[in-house]
C-alpha cells in the first residue's frame, strides 16, 4: 500500500505524468521499448542489486563480471544488439555494476585507430570474448596531460619488435579498469622511440595475462590499486612492463605506421581523435550524470513528503517538510536544473550529430566549437549535478547518510565524473581559450560560430524589468545571463591584453587570468543552458498542460542561478539592488507554486523501485519500514561478531544477569 | 628520502614552524606532551589503523571494540585520566574508530540528570565497565525535534514501574551508537504518561543485554542499522520496547520525579541541559571537524608540490601543480579558512568558560547568546569545512579518489557533522531568531549582548576603499562584513514585518521568510569569523614572523569570502563595482604569496604519517611509491577470486596461451 501522504501528492498532478514521461522518452514507443528492457533485466536474478550495500569489493567484482559474462547470453535471448534500439536502455536498467566496459573501449580504440588488418584479427576475438581487453593511458604521475606520459615504446629493427617498458614508478599505468584482475590484452600508451628519435605517444596491444591459465606474461606486473571512493565492482588497475616485446605490427597504425626499416609515416588525419573523446564526454552526461541526479531528486523529494518533522502552524499535526520553504529552496532548484540539463545533452547530441555529417563531408570546421562545448559542459554539467546530489542527501538528514537511502553511492560515483574524462578545470579552460579567441575574432570584424556571435554584441547596459513579474519573462532573464557572460569574456580578454602590453608574458598572463577564465567559461555554458531551456519549452506550445509546468521550471532555474550568483548580475550595474529583491521574490513565489507538483515531477523520470535500490525513495514511500527490513540483512546483524567473546565478555560477563 | 620537490618548500618558509606550532597548541610544553601522547599511541600495535581502508563493517567495529577495551589499560599504565591534560591528545591521536562514544554520553547524562542515588549506583558501574551505556533518543521518525518523539514511558502504580513501548515503527530508536551489537543498558527517551496525563519527554535507564550471557533481555528487540558512509566502526543501533518494564527509580530524576502515588513533580532548572548542548557543539567542532580538514589540507598541498603536471612556461620541466592559479585558488582559501575556524573555536571556548562561571553563579542571562552563538558556529563551520574537505579530495584528481589518499574517509566522515547534534538549517534558523530580537531591541534603544549591538548601529553606507592596498586594511574588510551582516538581518526583519502588517499570520510569515533568515545568520557568523580572525592577529604583534603571515591568512580568507559572495556586498552598493575589482585584484594578488609558504603552514598541524593515513599527504612526498605499496595490500590483491575459474574460464581457456 501507498503511504497517504505520498499517494495524495499523486492526485493533484496539474498534467499527465505518463503524458511528460513520453515527451521526455521521445513518444510513447519508447517508453514502451525502454520498460520492456527494464522488465527484462529486472526479472532475471543474476542482474539483482539487492544485497550490494552489504557487499565487500571482491564481492562486487565478482559480480560485475558475473553480469556481463552473462548480459552476453541475455542479449542474444532476447535479440538485443549493441547497435539496436534497446541498447541504450540496457544500461540504465542494469544501473552500473557490470565489468567489461572497458573492453569496449578497447574494441572501439582498435576500430578507429587500427589498420583494416589489426580490425579483422583483433575485434572478432575480442567480440566472442575470447580475450578481454582493457585501456591504459593514465599513469602514475601523468593524467589529463598526455604528452607527459612516461613509457616507452622502442623499436627494435633486428627483431622487428617494440620493446616496452616502465622506466620508473610513475610511468606506472595505474586506474584503467578491467585491468587489474581480468583483462588479457590491453591498448598500451607509450612514447615511440625509433632510432633514438621519440615521435610521441602511440597506442600498442599488449597482451597482460596468459589465455590458457590467466597468468601474467613475462614482464608484465600488474594488480588491482585497491579500495575507492566507489566503483569498487571495477577492477582499475596497475600495468608495470619490463622488456616487454610485441610485434611491429601491434603498433595501430590507422595514421601513422613504423615501417620494417624503422621508417616513420604518418597519413591522414588525427583531427578524428578529436571527436571521439568528444563523444564520449556527450554521452557520459547522460548515462553518468543526468541518470544519478534524477534518481537523487526522486529519492529526495518523495522522501520530503513521507517524512513530517515539527510544527508549520502551532496545534496543527506535523508539517511534511517538503512545505517548508528552506527545504524547497534546496531540492527544487536541483529538479529544475535536472530538467535543464536533460534538455542541454539533447541540444550537445544534435550538435554532434550534425557535426559528424560535416565530418563524414571531410568538413573539420565545425570541430574547433563541438569541442569548446563538450568540454565546457562536461566540467558544467558535472559540477552542478555532483552537488545537486549531495544536497539531497544532506536534504534527507541522517537517513540520507545511511547506504540504504541510495543517495550516498549515486553521490560517490557522480563525484568521479569531476575527474575522470578530463579534469573539470582544465576543460573549463580550454573552453575558455576557444571563447577568448571568437571575441577577439568578432571584436575584429570575422566570422565565428553563431553560438557565440553574442560575444561581441553586448546589447542594454541595464536590464528593463519594472516589477517582479517581469522576470518571468524568458527575454529578460536570458539577456541578463547573456549580458554577463560576454562582460566576462571581454572583461577577461581585457585584462589578458593589459597584462601582455604591461610587459608580462603571455603563459604568465594567460596563468594570472586562469580564476576569471574559468568563470567566463561557466558563464558561457549557463547562459546556453538557460537559453536552450527557454527554447525547449517554447517548442512545447501543443502541450499546454506540461508547457506550464516546464515553464515554471525554467524561470526557476534561471531565477536560481541569477539568486546565487547575484554578484555577477550587481557587478556592472546591470540589475540594480531594487531589481535584484524582485528576482528574489519572484524566486522565492516560485518555489511554493513548483511544490505542488513535485512528486509527479520526479515519477516522471519512471525509475523502478529496484533500479533506485533506496529504502527511501521506493513508490509506495513505506520508508521507515523499509528501513528496518533492509537494515536486518545486514552482515553486522546476520553474522556473529568475535568481539563480545574476545573483549566484552571478561568485563561484563557478570552472575547477576539483571541490575 | 624526502621528495626534493617537497624538501625545497621547506628551506624557504619565512617563519619556524616549531614557533608557529607552540602558539597553535598554545605554548610549547603543550606541544611536547601532545607528541608525548601520540608517541605512546601510535607506538602500540593494537592501536594501528594500517589496514583499515581494506576493511568490512565488522572488522573495524571488532577493532573498534578491542582499542576502546586497550585504551582502559593504556591510560592506567600511562596514569592518564579523563580530566587529565593529556586527554584532549588521546582522540586526536586515535584518529577515530573507538568504541564506546556514546558510553560516556551515557555516562554524562546519567551525571547531570540523574540524582545523587542515581548517579551512585550507575555511574561506578560505568565507569568499571561492568555495564556499556548508550543513548537513545532519535527514532526512525524523529531527529531534531524533540518534542515529537513516539516511544512511551506509562506509569504503573501498581507495581511502581514504568512500562516502555515502540508503539509504531517510525518510534524505533534509530542511529544510537554503541546499541546495535554493544550496550547492556542505555538512556531512553520517551514520553512519560502518569494516569493519562502526557508529560512530555524524560530520560529513563533500560537494560537491554543480559550481563550474564550478552542476550536481549525480554521485549527488546534491538540490532544495527546497517551500513552508513562512514563511521563502520560504530555499531549505530535499532531499539524497539515491548511492555519493558523498568523500576521507578530508572527514570533520571534530579530536575522531576514521579512519586509512588503518581504525583509528577518538577524543580530546579531545565536550563542546564541547553548548556549542555552547546559544550557538546563546540567542543564536536575542535575535534571532528577542524581536525579533518587540517589534515585533508596538509595532504592536498604537500601532494600538490610533488605532483607536476603540464608546462607554465613552454620549454620548461612540468610545473608543480600549486604553481597553477587555479591550484592556488583552491586549495590555500581553505588553509585560510582552517586558521579562521581553529581560532573561532577558541573564541567559543572562551565564550563558554565565560558563560559557565556566571552559570556557578546561578546567572542565566548569557545562555540565549551562547546557544545562538553555538548553533550559527556549528553550521557555518561544519557546511564550510565539509566543502572544504571536498575541494581538497578534488583538488588531487583521480589519486584523491582513492581510499589510500585519506581525503575519502576525512570527507565521508565529516559530512555527517552537518547532520548530527542539530540539522543545520534548524540551527541558522535559531540563531537567525536570536538575531532578529536583539536587532528589534536594540533599535527600540533596549540594552542587547556586545556581541549584537552592531546590528543597529549601521555606519558609513559606502565602503571607503580607493585602490586594491585599501582591502589588505582589516578596518575596512571588517566594516564590508558588519554592514552587509548588519544589511542582512535588517532587511529579513523588515520584510518579517511587512508580512504581517499585511495579513500573514506570524508562523507562515516566518516560514516565508526562512531563507533569507538563514542567509543573515551565516553573514552574522562571517562578520564575527573575520573580526576575531584580525584580532587574533593584532595579538600576535611580539612574534614579527608569524604575524605576517597570519595577517596574509586574514586578508584571504576576508577576500576570499567577499569575491564568492559578491552579490551581498554590490547589492546596495555598499562596494561599487570598480571596489569589486580592486577585491578581486588584491585577493588573486596573496595567492601566489602564501603559496611559498603553503607548506610550512601545513607542516604546523604537525600530523604524523600514521595519523593522515594517507598515500599522498606523507612527509616524505614519496607519493607513487606508497601508492603502489598500498595497493599491493589490498584484499583485491591478496585474496584470489572466484571469478576467473567461474565465469572467465569458460570463455578465455585456449590451447594458445600466447596470441
Amino acid at each position: 500500500s501507498v503511504n497517504p501522504d505520498l499517494a495524495s501528492e499523486r492526485q493533484t498532478a496539474s498534467f499527465s505524468v505518463e503524458k511528460l514521461m513520453a515527451w521526455l522518452d521521445g513518444g510513447v514507443e519508447h517508453t514502451r521499448m525502454r520498460r520492456a528492457v527494464v522488465e527484462a533485466i529486472e526479472r532475471d536474478p543474476v542482474f539483482s542489486r539487492e544485497n550490494q550495500y552489504f557487499q565487500s569489493q571482491n564481492e562486487r567484482y565478482e559480480a560485475a563480471v558475473r553480469k556481463a559474462v552473462h548480459l552476453q547470453k541475455k542479449m542474444r535471448e532476447m535479440g538485443w544488439t549493441e547497435n539496436g534500439p534497446e541498447y541504450k536502455y540496457i544500461y540504465r536498467a542494469l544501473a552500473g555494476d557490470v565489468a567489461f566496459l572497458l573492453h569496449r573501449i578497447f574494441m572501439r580504440s582498435i576500430s578507429m585507430l587500427g589498420s583494416d588488418q589489426q580490425v579483422s584479427k583483433w575485434i572478432p576475438l575480442a567480440t566472442q570474448y575470447q580475450i578481454i581487453g582493457s585501456y591504459a593511458q593514465t599513469e602514475l604521475g601523468h593524467g589529463t596531460y598526455l604528452q607527459g606520459l612516461e613509457t616507452t615504446a622502442v623499436f627494435d629493427t633486428t627483431t622487428q619488435e617494440f620493446i616496452l617498458n616502465t622506466p620508473k614508478v610513475s610511468a606506472m599505468k595505474w586506474w584503467p579498469g578491467d585491468m587489474g584482475r581480468s583483462a588479457t590484452h590491453t591498448v598500451a600508451f607509450a612514447q615511440l622511440y625509433v632510432q633514438g628519435k621519440c615521435y610521441g605517444v602511440h597506442p600498442f596491444i599488449v597482451q597482460l595475462r596468459s589465455l590458457w591459465d590467466h597468468s601474467l606474461c613475462p614482464g608484465i606486473t600488474a594488480g588491482d590499486i585497491g579500495p575507492k571512493m566507489s566503483f569498487e565492482h571495477a577492477d582499475n588497475g596497475f600495468l608495470m612492463l619490463q622488456n616487454v616485446r610485441v610485434p611491429r605490427e601491434n603498433m595501430l597504425s590507422r595514421f601513422c605506421e613504423v615501417q620494417p626499416d624503422g621508417t616513420y609515416v604518418r597519413w591522414g588525419s588525427q583531427k578524428i581523435n578529436y571527436f571521439t573523446m568528444t563523444n564520449v564526454r556527450i554521452s557520459l552526461l547522460s548515462d553518468e550524470v543526468i541518470v544519478p541526479v534524477m534518481k537523487a531528486c526522486t529519492i529526495a523529494i518523495r522522501y520530503s513528503v513521507v517524512r513530517r518533522q515539527s510544527k508549520l502552524k502551532p496545534g496543527e499535526e506535523e508539517a511534511k517538510i517538503l512545505d517548508y520553504q528552506t527545504q524547497q529552496e534546496k531540492l527544487l532548484p536541483q529538479l529544475a536544473t535536472t530538467y535543464a540539463f536533460h534538455f542541454i545533452t539533447d541540444y550537445l547530441q544534435e550538435l554532434f550529430d550534425r557535426a559528424y555529417e560535416e565530418i563524414q563531408r571531410k568538413n573539420f570546421d565545425t570541430l574547433p566549437e563541438l569541442h569548446a562545448f563538450s568540454s565546457g559542459f562536461k566540467a558544467f554539467v558535472t559540477q552542478h549535478c555532483t552537488s545537486a546530489v549531495e544536497i539531497c542527501l544532506r536534504a534527507c538528514g541522517g537517513h540520507g547518510y545511511s547506504l540504504l537511502s541510495g543517495l550516498p553511492s549515486l553521490y560517490t560515483k557522480i563525484l568521479a565524473s569531476c575527474i575522470y574524462e578530463g579534469e573539470n578545470t582544465i576543460l573549463l579552460l580550454q573552453t575558455a581559450r576557444f571563447l577568448i579567441k571568437c571575441f577577439m575574432a568578432a571584436s575584429a570584424g570575422q566570422p565565428v560560430p553563431p553560438s557565440v556571435t553574442y560575444l561581441a554584441a553586448m546589447k542594454s547596459r541595464k536590464c528593463p524589468a519594472k516589477n517582479k513579474l517581469d522576470f518571468l519573462n524568458p527575454d529578460i532573464y536570458t539577456e541578463a545571463y547573456q549580458h554577463m557572460a560576454a562582460r566576462l569574456v571581454s572583461s577577461t580578454a581585457a585584462k589578458l591584453q593589459d597584462l601582455i602590453q604591461s610587459g608580462v608574458k603571455k603563459h604568465d598572463a594567460w596563468n594570472q587570468c586562469t580564476v576569471q577564465l574559468a568563470q567566463a567559461a561557466k558563464a558561457h555554458c549557463h547562459y546556453i543552458t538557460v537559453k536552450n531551456f527557454v527554447e525547449t519549452v517554447e517548442k512545447l506550445k501543443t502541450q499546454a498542460g506540461i508547457q506550464k509546468i516546464m515553464k515554471h521550471l525554467c524561470d526557476l532555474f534561471a531565477l536560481h542561478g541569477i539568486f546565487s550568483n547575484a554578484g555577477a548580475f550587481l557587478y556592472d550595474g546591470y540589475l540594480s539592488g531594487a531589481q535584484m529583491d524582485m528576482v528574489t521574490a519572484s524566486y522565492l513565489d516560485l518555489l511554493p507554486v513548483i511544490r505542488k507538483d513535485a512528486v509527479p515531477l520526479v515519477d516522471a523520470f519512471d525509475f523502478s523501485d529496484k533500479s533506485l535500490n533506496s529504502a527511501l525513495g521506493s513508490y509506495d514511500g513505506q520508508v521507515y519500514q523499509r528501513l528496518y527490513e533492509w537494515a536486518q540483512k545486514s552482515p553486522t546483524n546476520t553474522q556473529m561478531s568475535p568481539a563480545y567473546e574476545r573483549y566484552l565478555k571478561p568485563l561484563l560477563h557478570n552472575k547477576l544477569s539483571k541490575l
